[in-house]
């Protein structure tokens, strides 16, 4: 399977594992995820960096098979439904919203930003272990939230899909084409600018 | 110096560079950062994963002794100026907020996590590289992005500085405190929960 498909990513040569990271769709409906493993996963998110170590996540972690994956799953969007099922753990990943009897929230303006690392930890620790992630946020938001009885303090914000990346030939025929499509990103020079904004692409040569 | 100073870090064993990682305020004012290692950086933070493939990110970069660096630095919390000037690098982290006529934004809701998602990658890139990096927050947002002409749909959010980590003895006695304390994190029984919030945490046996 060819993981790397724009030479871009090629040359400079990022480190691993995150040349190597891509989102799929297909996922090995075999693949059981070990304790370990989901230990080491969110081993990673939990030493994230965060705004005064305010650590404002939360995930209900669900294994392909038991209630609190069947439960997310239930909500998702229709064009998640048809590739997620698949994958051996779904996870809810929560960020605070204010401070709470269960934690303290010092840094509020940033826990969106702060989830969003842990949960890029938990990715990047995932494709060291030579799983698959596909991040995800169609779904419906309140009924996960009450769903798993989420406190009003805390946000449902995305879905984490961990597994072993398939064949694309495991999905339906729309699905795999949005799975075939080639990666594509802005070039540097629209995102990153020194002296005046949208003015001064960086220097890097 | 001790890197790792907890030793639940160890074991289980986190994925290179996740296990070495941390956020220094001592940065040796030596260092130049080069036009590869910053191009790196950069294209780490291209290939982070966004909501629909919104990427909704974009970067000031300052280099030490250039003005992008000297005009951040300016704003920055009395707190972060203690240790921040020493860094190579002090990049503005920036979150699309609407679209615009320079880009669309698709998802927006959640472009706060993906600037997240963004900077844990070129943070993880960086210590790849054998530099360290240390987020912040502590800076005066409105004269930030001001300074820079940042347009109203983009949000001005983080401050990264990347550098080379040096001895804690660089530091100011106050600073040198800050940085000698423990890493400390909410264990995961806290944070990840199965079946229900709160009173189920994960099973990892």
């Amino acid at each position: 399977m060819a993981l790397l498909r724009d030479p871009d990513v090629l040359e400079p040569r990022l480190a691993d594992p995150l040349n190597v990271r891509w989102s799929p769709r297909a996922f090995d409906d075999q693949h059981v995820l070990e304790p370990r493993q989901l230990h080491l996963l969110l081993e990673a998110a939990r030493w994230a960096p965060s705004a005064g170590n305010s650590q404002p996540w939360s995930f209900m972690v669900g294994l392909r098979g038991d209630e609190t994956f069947a439960g997310f799953y239930e909500h998702l969007a229709r064009g998640n439904q048809a590739w997620a099922g698949r994958a051996s753990a779904l996870l809810v990943a929560i960020r605070q919203t204010a401070s709470g009897p269960d934690h303290e929230l010092p840094f509020g303006g940033y826990a969106q930003y702060d989830l969003g690392q842990a949960a890029a930890h938990l990715t990047i620790q995932a494709h060291a272990l030579g799983l698959h992630v596909h991040q995800f946020a169609g779904f419906d938001h309140d009924a996960v939230q009450q769903r798993f009885g989420v406190p009003e303090h805390w946000a449902v914000t995305t879905g984490i899909a961990v597994g072993v990346a398939a064949s694309p030939d495991v999905l339906d025929e729309r699905t795999r084409e949005k799975e075939l499509l080639p990666r594509t990103r802005r070039p540097i020079s629209e995102f990153a600018f020194s002296g005046t904004w949208g003015e001064a692409p960086v220097d890097l040569s």
